[in-house]
């Protein structure tokens, strides 16, 4: 592989290779809105809002992290209101037109793998929401990239899909695996291919309601220590998986 | 308060506070050095590796919450073998010399305020691991910046300082409160002021666990339920805050 250069997030690389703007930047097919004060589609009159495009702000060459702390950013501004006029201009900030979405995990009956197309990935988020989630993020530790022609690509081993669960109980989910997102390498970076294996889960629930449960009502533990996801996703995350498989 | 703008974090200000460079930018009493080349005190040989001055990559104007997301990824990389120069280290990274840092808490025997200067920050920090935790990361939730002529001001009212216990057993604890920091308005923005006040704090464990020690050991059951930290910190770093007042 030697048209491309690993560095971990954060290192300097030898002077001949950075700033990367040297490297050939291949020319969109799409270009970006000349316009300075172009807003991304979350700043339509709908939204009622004026997100500014990221490249004004942020030089994301060599830090495709920053991209994923966006994207954590961006859903921290999700609420029960936002439809799928929201979810779709999500996914239009930050995915390719082509993008895709994979996710592998091995569930009781073998593994299984799921690959979905651009148009089905909004509701893929949204489905991990309608699943009961109230809050997600990816923690990324240790990312990273190498550096190609037209693409960057992140490769983090140890990657938490981190999910906050409301009912029965609250319980925080930690869905740990490998994260491997490949950029195009222009000023929107934008996702070409996300793909998150699942290594394994954990679901974690106040150490509060252990003790109340147990001392009050021994019967309780039963759902206290049962698993309200399947490796870490919920049922109606997979049950969306399903019916991808089935119309694509 | 008319000398400042208020906005949320990703929101475009109006085009005539946007890009903020036309407000005024105090001189340096202390200039960052003028080398392109330079890096920060993890970049000399002791550390084996070159990281780059943050301002080399990133334009943090407006966007405090980056500077927490980069010290995250510093913590990142600590490991057992940090000692006092790399604590140094993170310290002048972050932080001016005359930064002072507060913790506010409320115990059983009342609400405490512990306020340190700049010279014991690098021990505070240090003091959570040494209390057992293997990860430390601050979560901001909608954090809100205000612009002074010389500083930048991020109050975030739903931060959550997350730390990971390994012992007696995998724990994750979440101190909730509110984080409110004082940047320098400089090209290195860093921080005058951090004062975080906790507000409530959860510790989780996993559901496995509980299932496993109900099962075969009930009497385990006092341990999984009992605190491991008072409102989220632990004991170590309380002992240095107390010992702190007194030397200051």
């Amino acid at each position: 592989n030697s048209d491309h250069v690993m560095s971990e997030t954060g290192l300097c690389l030898p002077g001949a290779l950075w700033p990367p703007a040297p490297l050939k930047m291949p020319p969109r097919t799409t270009p970006p809105p000349p316009d300075p004060f172009y807003c991304s589609p979350f700043g339509s009159p709908y939204f009622n809002r004026c997100v500014p495009v990221p490249r004004r702000h942020t030089p994301y060459f060599g830090q495709p992290d920053y991209r994923v702390y966006e994207l954590n950013k961006r859903l921290q501004q999700r609420t029960e209101e936002s439809d799928n006029l929201w979810w779709d201009a999500f996914a239009t900030e930050f995915f390719e037109d082509d993008a895709t979405l994979t996710l592998t995990l091995c569930l009781e009956d073998g593994p299984k793998r799921y690959t979905i197309g651009r148009t089905l990935i909004p509701r893929y988020f949204r489905s991990i929401f309608e699943g009961g989630v109230t809050e997600l993020y990816y923690n990324l530790k240790h990312p990273k990239e190498s550096f190609h022609n037209t693409s960057i690509t992140l490769d983090c081993d140890q990657c938490t899909m981190v999910t906050h669960h409301g009912k029965p109980m609250f319980t925080k989910v930690c869905t740990e695996g490998r994260l491997i997102l490949e950029f195009t390498f222009d000023d929107l970076m934008r996702i070409k291919s996300w793909h998150l294996a699942v290594r394994t889960h954990r679901e974690l629930v106040p150490r509060s309601v252990v003790g109340l449960h147990t001392q009050q009502d021994p019967g309780m533990l039963d759902q206290l220590t049962k698993n309200i996801t399947r490796q870490g996703i919920t049922n109606s995350t997979l049950n969306y998986l399903r019916l991808c498989v089935i119309l694509e």
